[in-house]
């Protein structure tokens, strides 16, 4: 195992540590429970929108939080759901009384455990539940199917209408649009190492590719031999598409994200080939992501989603955001 | 050889057609010769800020052109040296009266072809040499001192200047101070597959590191065993300490690249490390990046650069900027 890590035990502290310190103007850490929050104060009656996960996905969620994004992120170990105290903790910072709304992927553990964070929470709560890969329904840590990239989307939406008033129903509401809206695959071209366990989470010949994989290497659809770019990004589009079914002129934004070990590049090779594809299909491509925003570590892979938009979803997708990740319009 | 791709003759062209797409509003690719440039037209009398070089460092230096920063880009094939025609069909693009900036990495091809055009250009030029690297004198393809991730701090600052009304006699100057004031050097934990040549560049033990390494996969200072996140930070600031000799509370930009398969939970882990070491020896770290700027495509590894600030050039960094990879203040 190759990594720069002291110790498995300080592995996110450290990280932690060090994400605070190169954008102390946006973010404050927390740590023991470990939480993330703006380093500016909010609006009072302002909806918090709080959202967390398995460490080793970054920049998600940690790299969100910020004005017209996120209010607050909770890490938990690489992989591993965050606890209820950490989720209490945040909203106990961040709730400004108009309510939380938790943006959680559709993980068994992470469910369970935000679940019991609003019931313990005094304050008003929603949870928005993202469920957008359309590889497999249940996985490894998973009934129904899996939350992945498309909850960056939802959070930057969702974080939009909160910074603009809306209320804790209306966000709760967008956010469900948003995540049915959307789809997402994604292939591996390699595993990842969680640093306490210390080898690769599963093995891939050297001309293999896992078809559907998930973001801590679930099994997907099929192992097969690696093919073309273009080859997989139409299966990939294919099964999306078949999945949300967009109809003529249908406008779509377009994310291409990369695992964690993909080069740029590569992803905008990806980027060039649906493009022709969607082209093709008479959908339009209207808005664009491409980048490393909800990764597996250091794997070698990339995922496409497509999220139908409306005009409320471009206008909230539009507007301004300042987090570490994501920046624009200030 | 496992890529996101369709051939290798294809590979450059489909990903800067993938890039232009996804950024039309910032970018414009021109083909045969390739060269990037704003979609928007510049001031008359700003001075044109151009840079280049090999593929395979992806965001640099497409991703850095746009408003406050680059004003084209000549994308060569991956690794190689751009030509001189596409310097020149790029300058003859974006020439506005007042003359061309080329900032040129220190490699023997580059300055070979970008000294070419300059010749057979008719407008007036000056070029700004990168050579941060404090790893090795001499290279592979250099000689003297590689330039590396210090070119995107260059393409900032210069690019800022050239934005606010900066002669090229200015730009210039300012140029060749950011890179004296900087040092850069790195550490690679696996080699990179160039797309034509199908086999990894060099090979490493599943427990080396390539100490002081090039952007290209050229050796460093020496091979080691792989070492704590912190003996590896230590050694790397030592290196550019002893070269930069900084002063008790002289004011820096600390800067931790990733070559392009590092997760940037470890980037922040050398943030963190790093930043406990030069806050132990006084060196005041006042403004931060971090994340994947100057690639070596999949490469596992991850560098440092330090820049000693001034007033002039901490204003020039903090002013607006809104390229594909970096964009703040609008």
């Amino acid at each position: 195992m190759k990594k720069f890590i002291n110790s498995e035990d300080t592995f996110l502290k450290e990280s932690l540590q060090g994400f605070a310190a190169a954008h102390q103007d946006i973010v404050t850490c927390f740590y023991d429970p470990n939480f993330i929050t703006r380093s500016k104060a909010t609006k009072v009656g302002k909806v918090a929108v709080i959202s967390g996960g398995g460490s080793g996905h970054e920049p998600m969620h940690g790299g969100f939080v910020g004005y017209g994004m996120l209010d607050a992120a909770c890490p938990g170990f690489v992989f591993s759901s965050p606890s209820p105290d950490q989720m209490i903790a945040a909203s106990e910072k961040v709730d400004n009384g108009a309510g939380v709304l938790f943006i959680v992927k559709n993980y068994s553990g992470d469910i369970m455990n935000f679940q019991m964070s609003s019931e313990m929470m005094t304050g008003a709560s929603e949870t928005v539940l993202t469920n957008d890969d359309v590889a497999v329904e249940d996985s490894s840590f998973t009934t129904g199917r899996r939350g992945v990239a498309a909850t960056v989307i939802v959070e930057k939406i969702v974080g939009s209408l909160a910074e603009s008033g809306g209320s804790l129903k209306e966000c709760k509401i967008l956010g469900d649009k948003v995540n049915k809206n959307s789809g997402s695959m994604g292939v591996a071209f390699s595993s990842c190492t969680v640093p306490a366990a210390r080898k690769p989470t599963f093995e891939l010949g050297a001309d293999e590719m896992e078809f559907g994989v998930g973001i801590h290497g679930e099994p997907g659809r099929r192992r097969d031999k690696v093919k073309s770019a273009l080859d997989i990004t139409n299966e990939l589009l294919e099964a999306i598409i078949e999945d949300l079914k967009p109809e003529n002129n249908d406008e779509i934004l377009l994310f291409v994200n990369g695992m964690g070990g993909t080069p740029l590049t590569e992803l905008y090779i990806i980027y060039d080939n649906a493009k022709k594809i969607l082209d093709n299909k008479k959908v339009k491509i209207v808005r664009s992501l491409v980048g490393n925003y909800c990764t597996s570590l250091e794997m070698q892979g990339a995922s496409i989603t497509l999220t139908k938009l409306d005009q409320e979803i471009t206008n909230h997708w539009d507007s301004a955001v300042h987090t570490a990740a994501m920046r624009w319009g200030m």
